[in-house]
């Protein structure tokens, strides 16, 4: 039996991806150990009750020390928070990653707080998730087939970026390289903006008369809409914070469209409405094969 | 072997939902036969060939003649312009329904074409479909759990209400009525505004620089919009022209909401964000036990 990628490898934050990867890194054989720090200690002790960890450490400090890959699962504004925290407790040759969903505040943090360990830092995102939180809700299965998007600066060893691309890989994920400016205004559209779009919805709709009644005839629309809104409200905030920049940009591009289809529809421009509404199809039409495969392959969640 | 509720069935369009009505009528022993006419002769020998329909009608008049109940299933805006072309064929006793998305304008145009025959109208509305289009993709189970809205005006007789409830619900329809003011506005909430929301977002996306690029990064928000956004450009362009009131009604109040989320992360209010999110993730939670239940027991479409 090879000897496993990584000797020790700490978890900093023990939810639904931290508490994930743990658990792909046992299935696969990724790791010699595992530890964890949470600051719920409840969190930590199902984490080893489920055996997804070797050891719950009592301190950042007792995690980080020793570990050759250090994961940051923590929201996305709490990174920041805690690198100052740590620094002085990792090990100059370990590798350290987070699974942020918005990577410019990662990299600038990484910048102010990790100046000496810049060739070690490999910022990441993997495009997966479930409505559900915690632990509890760990699957080491979550990765498979879905993209992880690694965000190196130019700083990083191709080394580092070579180890992590194959660690991911191993629990049957695929890897992308792209600038974290990149990466967040991709998200801006494909993530943030829709997940906005849904949260305005299902509250204005709460807000209408019998909404009782409004969501006793939600239509096929609405459901799809409803399970998006149904995530996390304080990773959410943390992530409009964290992209502010790209998600304005594409809103004020959505809401300028979504002025035109009003216009058309007060205005009685019903042939211009049928033009945008095809042009839409066919773009959907032309990419349903792409998304249809993934969702066949991937489990469905809260991709974010 | 008691008698068939119908001695014989008109369905005049015979596309998806007229199709399943045939396939469902023939399921349940609902009628002693099913006549259709659809525009598109190919439609009709399909439908011939599916076993779906007894006889392939080559004339509204031959199709209207003798029935005891006339089921319109075409595009909403359509009705109005098919009553005056079948008003002199139908049969005093015929019942006289439809499947359209928006109930006003149907009610309209019976009082304009039928002002005779209104106590033998029953507008009506399954919230069941499906992203196919045609006869080919009809399916008998369609409105099995699903809602069917019967919106009759005061003139309509009572018994002609009671049959045509007795036929959704031998389809295994929940079958509701409503005033037509009532339905119309409950739908552009549940159904057309998240239609006209998704496919904004699918073409502002689609216009974005590497469009294939945002497609192929999809997450799950954006896989969720996806789906209703390729439903049929025609049928939907008839629905916002025919309700535009409702539709711009609640339209204008998700602007409103859009733009006070777009202050909040412009303006780094990020508190008062997470308090949205968490308002609308519980009107959600709230009621994600009856969107479940009702997931779980009806099939996956493009209800509308």
């Amino acid at each position: 039996m090879s000897a496993p990628l990584f000797q020790r490898v700490a978890v900093l934050g023990l939810g639904l991806i931290g508490g994930s990867v743990a658990a792909a890194i046992r299935m696969q054989g990724l790791a010699g150990s595992v530890t964890a720090f949470d600051r719920s200690a409840d969190e930590l002790s199902k984490g080893l009750s489920l055996g997804l960890i070797d050891e719950a450490a009592e301190s950042l400090e007792q995690a980080v020390s020793g570990a050759d890959l250090v994961i940051i699962a923590v929201p996305v504004l709490a990174i920041g928070q805690m690198l100052p925290l740590i620094v002085e407790f990792i090990s100059p040759a370990a590798i350290i990653t987070d699974v942020g969903s918005v990577k410019a505040p990662v990299i600038a943090a990484a910048r102010q707080y990790l100046p000496q360990s810049l060739s070690r830092v490999v910022p990441g995102h993997p495009i997966a998730g479930s409505e559900k939180h915690g632990v509890s809700a760990a699957n080491g299965d979550l990765f498979q087939h879905h993209k992880v998007i690694l965000t190196p600066v130019a700083e990083t060893d191709g080394e580092a970026i070579e180890k992590l691309t194959v660690f991911w890989q191993t629990m049957g994920a695929e890897v992308v390289q792209m600038s974290p400016e990149h990466h967040d205004e991709v998200l801006a559209q494909t993530s943030h903006l829709p997940h906005l779009l849904a949260y305005a919805l299902i509250d204005t709709l709460s807000q209408q008369g019998d909404s009782l009644e409004i969501f006793d005839y939600a239509a096929g629309g609405l459901r799809d809409f409803s399970r998006i809104a149904a995530s996390d409200p304080m990773m959410w905030r943390d992530i409009y914070q964290a992209n502010s920049g790209p998600v304005l940009t594409i809103l004020d591009r959505y809401m300028q469209e979504l002025l035109e289809l009003r216009s058309m529809i007060a205005l009685g421009r019903v042939d211009e409405l049928a033009e945008v509404f095809g042009r839409a199809k066919g773009a959907r039409d032309h990419f349903s094969k792409v998304l249809n495969e993934r969702a066949e392959r991937a489990t469905p969640g809260d991709d974010r």
